[in-house]
């Protein structure tokens, strides 16, 4: 039990190194270009990817002192993406402020955003590691090409694979190469890397269809975004697309109808065919294979507190129910 | 002259190597990425960073096979703040053709430029050189802090302090970078580096205050420019700088009155403005002080046909006069 608290505590020290390492990455001779970009980075992020470069490093015995310059760039990948995404999505707030493009305009949004990406490679250069900037590099473009796949499939009703294919690029890679960066950080095995990346992109699935199903059944007070949000944005996630499949034709024309038109009354219709429909059982269930998945792979990591810690962490992330 | 014409062709070869590497680059899954990026790459550039860089890593006697993949992240870095400056700027055109976001729209802009800033970043870590990658990661954060300046001073009147501190960041950091990677991939000795480093810089200046003359004076079908661009974005330069200040108060009051909202009459005023009071001549003598410090620097260079070459591509440049 004590053993587990000093765990945690590394843990905490671990995050707060990274907090500090994030505000000084973003200080800049150009005030405006620190103001924007502290607004975004300190609104509250959960910091979960690295948080998983800090487990996998610390699972594996990293000791040395480059893994709060990958965890700062990592972050402030993810940061930069996040102000983008707010512009391309019209997004008005982002974790229950107002978004970049709201507070400021595009113009800003756009520019600090191509600032924070600046500083993320900054600090992935810096790590002097070529192999982990590849692996970092190819995350970034795979970020991108899931966001303009995104994008050229907005006129149309997504289907489930394609809803995959775009969860994986944009979240599931970052997820997949912040643990990877951070084995390779901690010199793994071949082995190693092979579990390493199985457990990181199904928890990178796992995180996402929780989020999308959040975005209906969540507490908006907790998550900061609205009830419906993806809804009224005309975003389709998977428990739309499960409840779209198992809908009449009556039901998928209402489903339709409310796409980035939705009214509380709405969004409560919906709500309801997700789970009268059986949808959300299905959505739950594949999150479960997932979570299968994951929980296997972590199993391989050494045996050791930062483990049980990393354990604990997915076990939260599933243990919202419907 | 034989000699000199051996040097050309290897150049010329060079630079077709870039634009296949260049077209290589941008082929993705994801049609529309490949669509939309390469409409922009195959617009017409001059590839004037690149060239630097072949020139200086021929001058320095390079051998290797990274001189391509470094030009091509330099290139596709260049356009994807090209791509991003034109939603900032709101420009409808770009080199004669509709840019990004007048032919698709902002979203596109936004996430087509971070998908090539994607492949310029694969680029540059495919190189697998720490320092070369640092100097670039650099670049990017000064291109992006001269961006979020000129941003923040968008209201005020430039002064010629902030103009030359955006154009240096804007641009001539870029060249540098440009002459300075390939440098490094030649195994530069630390005082080669150094006046490679202030030709390339000063280039890059002549090179931004030529174009911003340009904009003023030059043949709209060679530049793919309408006269008068920078005035009707209110985009305040050198030339316009340097008139307002010789100006009185009654023409600086036109010029301010012109500046986002610029008729056919009102530009040629300006024009006239600009030649009378004597700016011109002043803008002609800064780029003709950066000229000489750009050309005593070419000339430590080893002499060579490629040297001469280049020298060739300086006067070319300040032989555009007005």
């Amino acid at each position: 039990m004590e053993k587990i608290k000093k765990a945690k505590i590394k843990i905490e020290k671990d995050l707060q190194d990274l907090e500090k390492s994030l505000n000084k990455s973003l200080k800049s001779k150009i005030n405006l270009a620190t103001e924007i970009s502290s607004y975004t980075i300190s609104s509250g992020g959960k910091r979960i990817r690295p948080l998983l470069s800090i487990f996998i490093a610390r699972c594996l015995n990293y000791s040395g002192k480059e893994l709060i310059k990958l965890c700062t760039a990592i972050e402030l990948l993810h940061t930069a993406t996040l102000i983008h995404d707010d512009v391309v999505d019209e997004s008005d707030t982002r974790r229950g402020k107002p978004s970049v493009n709201k507070k400021w305009d595009i113009m800003h949004s756009v520019l600090v955003g191509d600032f924070v990406y600046s500083k993320a490679f900054q600090n992935m250069s810096s790590l002097k590691n070529p192999e982990i900037i590849k692996v970092l590099a190819n995350s970034t473009n795979m970020i991108s090409e899931g966001e303009v796949m995104q994008l050229s499939l907005k006129a149309s009703f997504l289907s489930e694979k394609d809803y995959f294919q775009i969860i994986s690029n944009k979240t599931a890679e970052l997820f997949k190469a912040s643990a990877v960066s951070a084995a390779l950080l901690s010199n793994a095995s071949a082995e190693e890397l092979k579990f390493v990346k199985h457990l990181a992109f199904s928890l990178g699935i796992i995180f996402q269809i929780n989020d999308d199903i959040l975005d209906y059944f969540g507490d908006s007070q907790r998550t900061g975004k609205q009830i419906g949000q993806d809804l009224s944005e005309g975003k389709i996630t998977l428990p739309l697309i499960k409840t779209y499949n198992l809908s009449s034709t009556k039901e998928k024309k209402i489903i339709k109808n409310s796409l980035g038109n939705s009214t509380k009354k709405n969004i409560t219709l919906i709500k309801n065919l997700i789970q009268s429909s059986g949808a959300l059982k299905e959505v739950l269930n594949i999150r479960n294979k997932y979570y299968k998945t994951c929980i296997r792979n972590t199993k391989k990591l050494p045996s050791s507190n930062f483990r049980k810690l990393l354990e604990n962490t997915i076990n939260e992330l599933v243990q919202i129910d419907f």
